[in-house]
């Protein structure tokens, strides 16, 4: 930056305009008050790799849930949510992928504050171009789950997403109907994978069924009789998405030699890693929010929600929105955390905003 | 096989010749006079993707070890010996990567007899042409441990073996003096690692100096104050080549994000990879004959030892050859395991059997 951008910059951060901001200055129970505030704050300015997106909608997920249970900044106002689709207002001095007034769609990054905002800044390379063909509260569900399920196959399976791709190789994925486990079940078929999902719950069961899986484990009976039943006594992959902990002497058990598994929840205790030493089989974990934090291969989820949005286009993926909240109000992030605080939740939770702000 | 090759397969086991093994019917201390016996047994004959190859040196590993003390089919004769330099002698239908009198190594299949015969029969995908310009005890020192460092680097860490490929990258490597760390830290420097090792007494000290380790620590003091006194607080791989669970607090302690970790040494007791968790790092086993016992991808094994054998005789690698036995008896492959039983062995032992057995 010349002097000449750094004064304009200074002088930019002193006309900043104000915007509405949705957060939280300590952790609270969800039926706190001030469990989540609204605040005028500056608008943030981007940096020379930055978006300013003007944001329309957002969607609630397990990580705000876990980052305000564990919030130590007290008294810092922090802004949560990590999916977004918004208009592009501003582009910094280095961005080449996005123009003003395009409509993207992007998780972002824990090391900034959140989407729960009218406006918000983002590093470009984390994000993609919106879809066309869905809705702004369509789109929201979409991008950090997507990135995570792309993230699975991808980076801890090796699989590209190409269509069809791969024959007579089996995915287990525990807990499909939640928002990873709902665009997991879609991709892993896209790509040719047989998907044995569990899921327990009618309700869960149908959209399960409904998002292409071909096989419905019931996750309160015997996992191990059940793949023996459906002629899957072993699998080439396993997703773990809900209690690594608990479901990890199964997984090591059904794991074919060579196999790969994936894990995106905290194990609470240590593991034995001893099952898979001599089958070749191996372990990853999947955390999105490592390249962003990082600053690692950032640009690997630009591209992947690129793919997404194709996908969802074409029709080739749907959206795994299951419940709206109108209007960008604390009451309806409080409303739409909630329904994640409480588990079960099938799909995804969005909050559309208000166009005035 | 039809009907005239099936009759002739038949009358050649009817015929076939007889060769020395020196093998075990069950698990006996090193120095018991039964713990290795000597037999008279019939030459193998190979399958159509197996080549049959006299074999002119041997060397122990601790998987000899290991197997033998882990024996369970007791009565049944079993040859151990998973290393061999040998000149090729028969060789099946399929086979097309060698021909008779070709001199090749390899470390074959656990789910078969093993080296210690003067005959053996191993399949074609696993075997390399050996080295020229090195002896036959030199040669028989490296197959199994370039494979397993070849496997490290390549299969966990991602690496091609290609000379100063990689630059600003650092492997920690714990327990550098052994078979698999004397290869290890070569084929590391080769592609352009800086190379930090453990090794504590002198003679180790002195020994993987010699191979090129640009920074040593002792293995009795604290590894992280050690990393932190060279500069390298964090590296970006570990290869865990001794103790998995003694080490592995300080392993995810100093391990960078993203890095890899990988270990050939089983755990006795879950391990907490929680830490591994948010930082985007992996962890790997690596064992070497996971992909001959399954048969998936073995000539990824060939394929590395032809490479290995081109590094040898340019002089990019030497070998990880220490001490020789001169003679196919069970003195001298008891002698020879028993050096390997003691542990603290530095590089590789090795048997070179008699012309005439």
């Amino acid at each position: 930056m010349n002097i000449l951008d750094k004064i304009k910059s200074i002088w930019a951060i002193g006309r900043q305009h104000k915007m509405t901001a949705i957060g939280f200055d300590r952790a609270r129970n969800i039926d706190d008050p001030q469990a989540f505030i609204s605040k005028q704050i500056k608008q943030p300015i981007p940096n020379d790799s930055e978006i300013l997106v003007k944001v329309l909608a957002t969607s609630v997920n397990p990580v705000d849930t876990k980052m305000r249970a564990g919030y130590k900044a007290e008294g810092q106002f922090r802004i949560l949510g990590f999916d977004a689709v918004g208009e592009v207002v501003k582009v910094g001095t280095e961005v080449s992928r996005f123009d003003v007034g395009d409509l993207v769609y992007y998780a972002g990054s824990q090391m900034k504050q959140g989407s729960n905002a009218a406006y918000q800044v983002v590093e470009a390379d984390l994000v993609g171009h919106a879809p066309h063909n869905l809705s702004i509260a369509e789109i929201s569900a979409m991008p950090l789950t997507s990135i995570t399920a792309f993230e699975i196959l991808h980076d801890a399976f090796g699989y590209d997403l190409e269509k069809e791709s791969i024959s007579n190789r089996s995915i287990l994925i525990i807990n499909g109907a939640g928002g990873v486990g709902s665009i997991l079940i879609q991709l892993a078929k896209y790509i040719g994978l047989t998907v044995i999902t569990t899921a327990s719950r009618p309700e869960s069961v149908a959209w399960v069924k409904s998002l292409g899986a071909d096989f419905i484990l019931d996750y309160h009976q015997d996992l191990v009789e059940q793949l023996q039943h459906i002629q899957y006594p072993k699998v080439d992959h396993v997703a773990i998405l809900q209690s690594t902990d608990a479901y990890w002497p199964t997984v090591t058990q059904i794991i074919k030699p060579f196999g790969t598994i994936a894990s995106i929840v905290e194990t609470t205790a240590p593991i034995d890693m001893g099952p898979l030493k001599n089958i070749g089989a191996q372990f990853s974990w999947v955390f999105m929010f490592a390249k962003g934090n990082y600053h690692v291969d950032m640009l690997s989820q630009g591209m992947a929600l690129e793919k997404i949005a194709v996908l969802l286009d074409k029709g080739e993926l749907k959206t795994t929105l299951t419940k709206t909240y109108q209007g960008f109000t604390v009451e309806n992030i409080r409303a739409a955390t909630r329904t994640v605080e409480e588990g079960r939740t099938i799909g995804k939770v969005v909050v559309v905003y208000d166009d005035e702000k």
